[in-house]
């Protein structure tokens, strides 16, 4: 399995890592320079494998190319324990992955991109478009600290994909000024004492802590 | 089954609505007004069903709550033809319904949102957000049509909830601005073809012609 990812840490990407670290599964790593100007994922080579442009993307050993960090995760977990068999669970793994990459991922991880790799951070932005980055992507943290009120992990009793794409980017949430309390927080510690937790890539270019 | 949906038709609940006509299963449905400040979705009593007050969010006779508008076609779908039993086609459609919430319906939707109801249209956006919001739904739009060149459907030789997720809003995307060209079109056409398929529903405040 080829894996592509991104010079700088993509917590997307990280997703994928993370699981084929719990599945043990060997896997090789191209990294693309998404900051240049044009992004490396938009040269006209990568558009061939996947014609959306981003990363991660993942070709298997017979050359099927997949895309979208949810969906590679889907395919690795089903019919291992990272997934559930029940047909309700299934789908509120499905309700996290989406919730994850409409409401916390365009906030949170945008967020982050900025406070660390973004040429000028936040500046080209409007007050008005600042405050809803912040605003919406502690919304999304808001909602996962009531819905693990009570609750180990997001889905059922066990560690599950919904789990690892939540994970990636609210990890960084504080040290990018958002608002974590305890549930949450609890949450995450559990996760990086699952078996088989590794942490973040390194940041070549030193700008992000971790 | 009980469906909540908005007063003015979303395309997200449509899916849901297309999906269940596909498979005759009856429902009853509560219009909740998301035009208002503050939306009808965000009221005490139905953050209640969904913490993240996003409709469409279904109710099962069981009082099982689910919410995203891609995970319950999945729960919906599974088991049926409209989702391949293949483990690598199913991983194609949510490769496909994640492109949709992630890469197509943030900025076609919001175009449309904006074109009909938003009061005030685009006023309140910078230039440089609308270019955005432009040019990515376009982008979007263009992948679609390379993917389609050569193909039926988005995944595999049957249509699918991939092809249901990037209806809803690509038929609406000519009439707000959008380019849409060939393989789209007839794609548009294909699917308007289906057995069970239907219109979305009438707006009530006329401003959306369809």
């Amino acid at each position: 399995m080829h894996l592509y990812d991104s010079t700088i840490p993509s917590g997307n990407a990280y997703k994928i890592q993370l699981l084929l670290s719990h599945l043990k599964i060997p896997y090789k790593t191209t990294s693309l320079n998404i900051v240049s100007i044009p992004s490396e994922s938009r040269s006209a080579e990568f558009l061939v494998l996947n014609p959306n442009g981003r990363i991660p993307t993942i070709v298997l050993d017979d050359g099927t190319v997949l895309a979208e960090s949810n969906a590679i995760m889907f395919y690795l977990a089903e019919g291992t324990k990272y997934l559930p068999d029940d047909k309700l669970e299934r789908a509120r793994v499905f309700q996290w992955l989406f919730f994850e990459q409409y409401s916390h991922e365009p906030y949170v991880a945008v967020c982050k991109f900025r406070t660390y790799w973004a040429p000028g951070g936040f500046d080209d932005l409007t007050e008005r478009e600042i405050k809803k980055l912040r605003e919406r992507g502690q919304d999304a943290i808001d909602v996962m600290e009531i819905h693990l009120s009570g609750r180990e992990w997001f889905v059922g009793d066990d560690y599950s994909i919904a789990d690892i794409a939540l994970y990636v980017y609210t990890s960084a949430a504080e040290a990018i000024g958002f608002r974590v309390e305890g549930h949450v927080r609890a949450w995450l510690e559990r996760v990086e004492k699952v078996e088989g937790w590794v942490k973040i890539k390194k940041d070549p270019t030193g700008k992000c802590p971790s």
